[in-house]
This record gives structure tokens, sequence and C-alpha cells, in this order.
């Protein structure tokens, strides 16, 4: 069997096969088009839908990244097993989760802009340790929702429980997932009303469009803080900036937004207690010559697949 | 038994005791001198000598600070038992330390800034994704050495150790402690040569001052990481400041510095990659109720009591 692996990720595979490394942004040779096995990794569109058509003998597309959208509807054949990334990406983006959800309860973005002026922020000290704003500024005791349950919040779910956090989940269809508690979007009023730090880490699909807008910022408890290493379309970024103004959302930290690359004159860059990363939660597989190989190895046995999405 | 709790803290004391919450900025009101047990947050050191001298029928001290140092050195009675609060600084030491440690690896200063700026940092995803810098942006397989290997540093390990990272410690003497293997501070510069991320949690004393210097930082592996949440007196601040001007450390996060609040003038706090917190770690005890009726409960009984430290 050859299997093309992409010139973007080192990638040793040592299953037995033929392994020819190619240029994303090239033509696959002639030479090379009798491959059986394809991995992708940032390969353009287009790309994908001239693999589709040159690659007559290919059984099986593993990509990289956690969705497979992009090679789902380059048009391969209906019998060519594809294959996503997604467990690769479950240890950075909950590493990326939790970094940012500790930076907004404890107000790194703050205390950044005070060190650029100078200022020992002496109020911060008061403020975490007096009675009535002392919960605020820790996530012992705090009640945090994850919209979206799937493998990233199942990763990053126990860090928060052993932080002290009580954590619970939303999802389309409500039960227990790696031992928490997940309920049905049908509740998520009831729910939101006791959060006190809302994370999403919800995909961008028709129902997910503009879900976190005004009303269900309101439909938090008040002060709450959120957190959205999903996708940046899942927010009506007028009503985060209007709840950030309000109070109502007592911080934010975002690592997506509606346009990316945020454009310089973008209202969002300078909505109060709101910390911006550029869309670095993921991109960065974790174990992708692992996956490679154990699904190759799994084809020529004629096993089932990991992380199969087509057919 | 009648017990002084202080009005700085709020405090439901369940053991059966008669409980009298009094003024840390007031003298001790002439009914309540016969008190047996006294607790003690943000007092003076003024005052503790004042109750030391006032209170003769007290058997216990108990300060809900780590360190008891205040209260031992203020003239109670020999056999007064004086009982630290070490223990209630565990959890929320170690979250912040925690949250440091992330942002410092994840870059949360940088990207602070280049939001600031209206800058969607590209070269940063770039960064953490190519082979030659990915393993900088990221814990997991990351060597990390706690220096001052106590109870935090038990507290934080296990967080450390789930998000992928090598964790080993360093303390005055070998062995191991909560699983982790600790090498003697003599040994220290082999672990540092070999150390991605170095974090302190040491305190003030003789033996630590100024410990982090220019030959120090310089044993550290090439760019590593440095993340202060120990005492600031154990810094050379202008080594640590030629440090990251070098290079030599990529970055660093520290939550305590050597003149504290630090003067505006002070040039650390524009030291490149740099991320400064004014002090914030603890001075946030957690169930410091249960502590307090835990050695009345036990002082009562004749039992042991938690966190003694005197006589």
């Amino acid at each position: 069997m050859k299997i093309l692996i992409p010139n973007t990720i080192e990638l040793p595979v040592t299953a037995d096969v033929e392994t020819v490394v190619y240029d994303i942004d090239a033509e696959i040779p002639a030479e090379h088009r009798d491959a059986e096995a394809l991995v992708v990794w940032h390969n353009s569109s287009s790309w994908l839908r001239e693999a589709a058509r040159a690659l007559p003998r290919l059984c099986l597309v593993q990509a990289l990244a956690s969705g497979a959208d992009a090679v789902l509807n380059a048009g391969f054949g209906a019998d060519v097993r594809i294959c996503s990334g997604r467990s690769l990406h479950d240890g950075p983006v909950a590493e990326h989760a939790l970094t940012l959800i500790l930076s907004a309860v404890r107000r790194l973005d703050r205390l950044r802009d005070a060190q650029r002026e100078h200022v020992w922020d002496e109020a911060f000290n008061e403020e975490q340790s007096a009675a009535p704003t002392r919960a605020l500024y820790t996530l012992s005791g705090a009640r945090v929702t994850i919209w979206g349950f799937g493998s990233i919040a199942s990763t990053l779910a126990p860090f928060l429980t052993a932080l002290g956090a009580e954590v619970q989940g939303i999802a389309r269809t409500a039960g227990e997932r790696s031992g928490y508690r997940v309920h049905s979007d049908a509740d998520a009023a009831a729910v939101l009303a006791d959060t006190d730090v809302l994370v999403s880490i919800l995909p961008a699909t028709d129902e997910t469009a503009d879900l976190f807008d005004a009303e269900l910022f309101l439909a938090l408890k008040p002060g709450a803080v959120f957190v959205n290493v999903g996708r940046g379309v899942t927010v009506d970024e007028a009503a985060l900036i209007a709840a950030l103004e309000s109070g109502q959302l007592r911080a934010a930290a975002i690592d997506v937004a509606k346009s990316e690359p945020l454009p310089a004159s973008d209202v969002v860059w300078d909505a109060p207690n709101l910390l911006i990363t550029p869309h670095i939660a993921g991109n960065r597989p974790v174990g992708a010559a692992r996956l490679v190989n154990q699904n190759v190895t799994r084809l020529l046995a004629g096993d089932d697949l990991l992380n199969q999405v087509h057919p």
C-alpha cells in the first residue's frame, strides 16, 4: 500500500506501507496517483477536490483536523473511508481552554493592563479576599457549564473538578458523559441562571449560529464569565460587547471571532474585560503519527477504523 | 471555652464554645480577656504583642496565614499552642500558580498586548505548530521543575502531570514526595539544565535570598520559562531582566517582587516577556472555619492539633 503524507507535518509512519511525502501546494506527481491512502493537513479545498479526481485507487483519507468537513465535501468516492483527527486535538484544546478559563476568572487581562501602567493592583487583592466578592476570583466552588460536551469537554472537565468547580454540560441530548451530568439544550435556561462560568466548545452549525445572543447572556447568572473555544459564528458579538459593558458578564475570553483574522477596525478588540486569543486552541495535533499508523494497520487488517466519519 | 474570632473573615464556629467577634484594629474588650482561644487574620504585629500580654488564659492561637512568623514572634507564653493556616492556602496558591504557568507557556502576555494593538497574531499560530518550536507552547511533554516541594507543590504537581508534563522537585533534601521525585538542591545544576519550566514556591529565608541569580538562570535550559509564586526576595531582579532580554528565559511570570507594592518607577515592570501579578496567589484561605472547628474540638478532647508550629 502506498500512503501520501503531507509536507506540513512530521509524521514517521511505522506501518508496513510505502510512504511518499507530497507538497500540499503542488499537483500530485503522476507516479504517485496510485496511492491508496492519503493524509491531509492544511490542504486547500481546491487541492482536495483535485485529489478526489486524481487518486482512483484511494481507500482512506485521514484528516488531522478536528473536523473533516472540507474532505467530506471534496467529492471523494462513496466507498472511500474518511477519518477525522478529532481525538488529536482534545488535549491541546483543553489546555488552551483551561488557560483561558483560569485567566478570565483570575483576571489576567486586567492585571496585564495594570502592569503596562506600572500599577500594583491592591484593589484586586481586597476583592478576591472580601466575603461578597471572593467567590468570583476562584474556580473553587464555581459552577461551570460546558456547552458542547464531546471529547474536549471530557478532557477539560476533570481539571475544573480538581480545582473545586462543579461542572455540568449542555448538549443536544441529556445524559451522563464521562461522569458529568449533561442537560438538554431545551433545559438551558435553568442551567444558565445558576452558572458562574459558561464555556462554549460548540462547532459551527445551522443550529449554533448566533446562539450566544443578548437573550442568552441575560439568562446567565449576573456577573458570569464566558469563555469561547468553539467557533466565532456562534456568538452575536454586539451582544457580547453589550453584556460586558453592562457588567452582566463580568469577564470573557474568546479564542475565536466571527471574522478571522479579526480586522484591526473591529470593535470587539476593545470590549471591556475581554481577552482575545487568535484561534490558537487547536492547530497542533498531538499523536498524529500514532493515529495514522493505527488506522493504516487497521485498514490492512480489515478492522474498524478510528474516528471514521464516512461512509 | 471562649474563642475570639477576628472581624476580617466570616467564620461560622460550630464547636461547642462561646464565640466572640473582635475588631483587629481595636483593644480587646476587658470582658473578653478571659478567652482561651484566639483566631488571627490580618492582625498587626503590635496588636499581636498586646494580645500576648492581655490574654492570660490563652491556650491556642490559630493563625489563618500560611506562615505564623508574626504570631511566633509576638511573645505568647511558652505553653500557648500556635497553629498556622498553612493547609488553607494550598489550593488557592496552586490555582494561581497553574494560571501563571499556563499563561507563560501559552504567552497570554504577548497575546494581550497584541489585542491592545488590534493585532491577530498569526505568527503565534505558526510557531506553536512548527516542528522546531511547537514544544515551547504546551505543557505536554515539558519538563517542569518545582523548587520548594511542600504542600502547595503536592497540590499543583498533579495538574501539570495531567497536562502531560514531567514534574520533578528540588528541595533541601532529596526523596520522593506525593509520588514525585525531589532532588537535593546540591544537585540543582543537572536538573536545571534539562528544565523547560522552573516554578519557585520558596519561602524567604537566609538561604533563599537572591537564589535565582544570573548564574542560576544560565544553568537553565536555554529558552526556559520561569514562574515565581514564592517570595520576591529570592530573585535577583536585574538578573531576571537580563535573562529575559537575552532570551535565555523565553518568558516569565511572577506574583511577587522584591519591593512590594512594586514602585511605579521600577524597571522590572517593563521587562520583555514578563507577566507580573500583584502578590495575589494567597490571601484567600479556603476551609478556615473547618480548620478552626477541628482544632478547637481537638483541643477540648486533648488530641493533637493540625498545623501546630509551637511549641
